[in-house]
């Protein structure tokens, strides 16, 4: 399935981009006044195969999942708080759902593989890999069947999506040590120095910092033999949630369906889907550039920026969400302003 | 009554900031993790002055006049654009009336100064000052008497707003040669070389430039002698809905109710406004930074930053009613996220 789908994902059909180009600037507008929003509107246009682009359902999938590696004492939060802020994502209490209610996004919340099990709660995906994964820090995260069954959930997540209706799926991740995940990714993937993208997550001290560091290095050391491909990478270095969200960007793009990417563990399984398939990166859109020091050393690698610069770290979606109404409202542009002639109003000089 | 405006708008009170703080660190999120959004939300309060804020109707003013300077050949586009303007936004299909009804914002239009009489269309406000102003080329864009006047209607249009149930109210502007103005003001105000700050507007080309800067420079030296007071600058130099946004943010800030900046024209009447009365500031968001090359200068010359980046340059509003979602995220945030303690989740380690 994971095959199949990375055959779907093909280059952008650019032949009708002009079209789509002449229609912004025959807008009230000084052609190409509106920056970053006109781009975000062709980019849809080309995603979606349409110069007349419909926004459908917006839909987030959040996924969650423990990380063994927190024995290490990466992160600020204990483990638990993992499966409790699932609860509480559950209830409509996490900043995602706030931010998810004001831009009129359905959350989705998958249990890809918390430590312990959640229960029967409603509207929980329950799609459970393995009960968190093992520690970096002296082995793989995972087999490599583990990882491609997490990224095959995520494609059957996109199908569902889009079987539904979604024109535009935002990703988002809970998972207490997963930016030590996400940096260990990127360490070995860019490749580039471990400390150059590791960063204080939630909030650890400096001492903190320091020891997460060493782990980095420790988890791409302990693991390089296993380094073979972005699969593999991804089952050595990764979590199943950062594997689930490779899965859905997959799943997305080979149906056409625009993906809002969050920030940093997001971009880390972003990353691992681009290797995979080079073309995924014209369906992605970067929502914003978070706080965690690695995200700017992602985007400096990349050839794109992100839409929002709010100094966010908080993961879950939160950045997605918010930027599902920059590029809304750049849809709506496309699609309701009054053109030059319907207005009536004169051209530029000369 | 611009004085009495100015004595009362006061520095902010920030007895409760603690409170305010205290309240964000309680909610389900690692301590600051929501980055500028959290700051937005510090803002908001501090300005209305509660730690329980409320957000009633979002207003947004969109000035229109017209600039003698046209004549001088400073923009690509004629003189009668503004009046067509006006009208397309009175129509709703402007940039302005999409992503104010994307962001469930009021737009309210005010001909402050339009060369020829729009004449009784049904939902525009008619303030007329003058007919537009004098080229600033040669000599004062109107007299002193006249920028109070709009100063003034700015005023009493935020007094109107804040008694019609608005707590956050946007700026915008529509004048084709306004640009130039804005240089004008900000190379007289910051002060700063007339070429720092001018740029290509609607989109002039490069002998355009020259020329503009040139027409900067001329309005600059042929009106110095005027320059004597923010107001008389304003006058000198300024356009009437330049005048206009200046007296609404002083309006709204004398009666706290937080403003919303949009771009290189409001933030040029924002600077006025700050001259007038340094505290002033404590009570505005910055919406966006334009492409427009002055605007950087601007915020390099403040202790603030934009909220936005999307190399936006169409002014009318359009990056405040982008940036009125970012905010109101922002309170929905303070106001809707569950707390660490009612969602009973563990605290950070240690």
């Amino acid at each position: 399935m994971l095959n199949q789908t990375l055959d779907k994902i093909l280059p952008l059909d650019r032949s009708f981009e002009g079209e789509i180009r002449a229609h912004l600037d025959s807008l009230t507008k000084p052609p190409g006044s509106l920056g970053y929003l006109e781009k975000l509107a062709v980019r849809y246009c080309l995603i979606t195969g349409t110069s007349r682009p419909r926004l459908g359902r917006k839909m987030l999938f959040c996924f969650a999942a423990d990380h063994g590696v927190v024995a290490e004492g990466v992160s600020a939060y204990p483990q638990e708080v993992t499966a409790q802020m699932v609860a509480n994502m559950l209830a409509g209490g996490a900043a995602i759902n706030v931010l998810a209610r004001h831009s009129g996004v359905d959350v989705k919340v998958v249990d890809i593989g918390v430590a312990e099990p959640i229960g029967d709660v409603p509207g929980l995906l329950t799609r459970r890999v393995r009960a968190g994964t093992a520690n970096i820090a002296t082995g793989p995260a995972m087999s490599v069947e583990e990882a491609r069954r997490a990224v095959e959930i995520g494609i059957e997540l996109a199908q569902i999506a889009a079987a539904e209706g979604a024109t535009l799926i935002g990703t988002g991740d809970m998972g207490i040590g997963n930016t030590t995940a996400s940096s260990a990714i990127l360490a070995a993937l860019l490749p580039c120095d471990p400390k150059s993208v590791t960063g204080r997550g939630t909030g650890i001290d400096d001492s903190g910092l320091v020891r997460k560091v060493a782990i980095v290095e420790r988890a791409v050391e302990a693991n390089r033999h296993l380094l073979s491909s972005p699969l593999a990478t991804l089952a050595a270095l990764g979590g199943l949630e950062i594997a689930g969200i490779c899965g859905l960007i997959l799943g997305a793009a080979s149906l056409r369906v625009p993906v809002i990417v969050d920030g940093f563990i997001s971009s880390a399984a972003a990353l691992v889907a681009c290797r995979m398939c080079p073309q995924v990166g014209e369906y992605l859109f970067f929502s914003h550039l978070s706080a965690e020091i690695g995200h700017a050393v992602f985007f400096s690698c990349l050839d794109t920026r992100p839409i929002l610069d709010l100094g966010m770290r908080l993961g879950e979606g939160t950045g997605a969400a918010l930027a599902f109404t920059v590029i809304e409202a750049a849809i709506r542009i496309y699609n309701e302003m009054a053109t030059f002639e319907s207005a009536g109003i004169s051209k530029k000089d000369g």
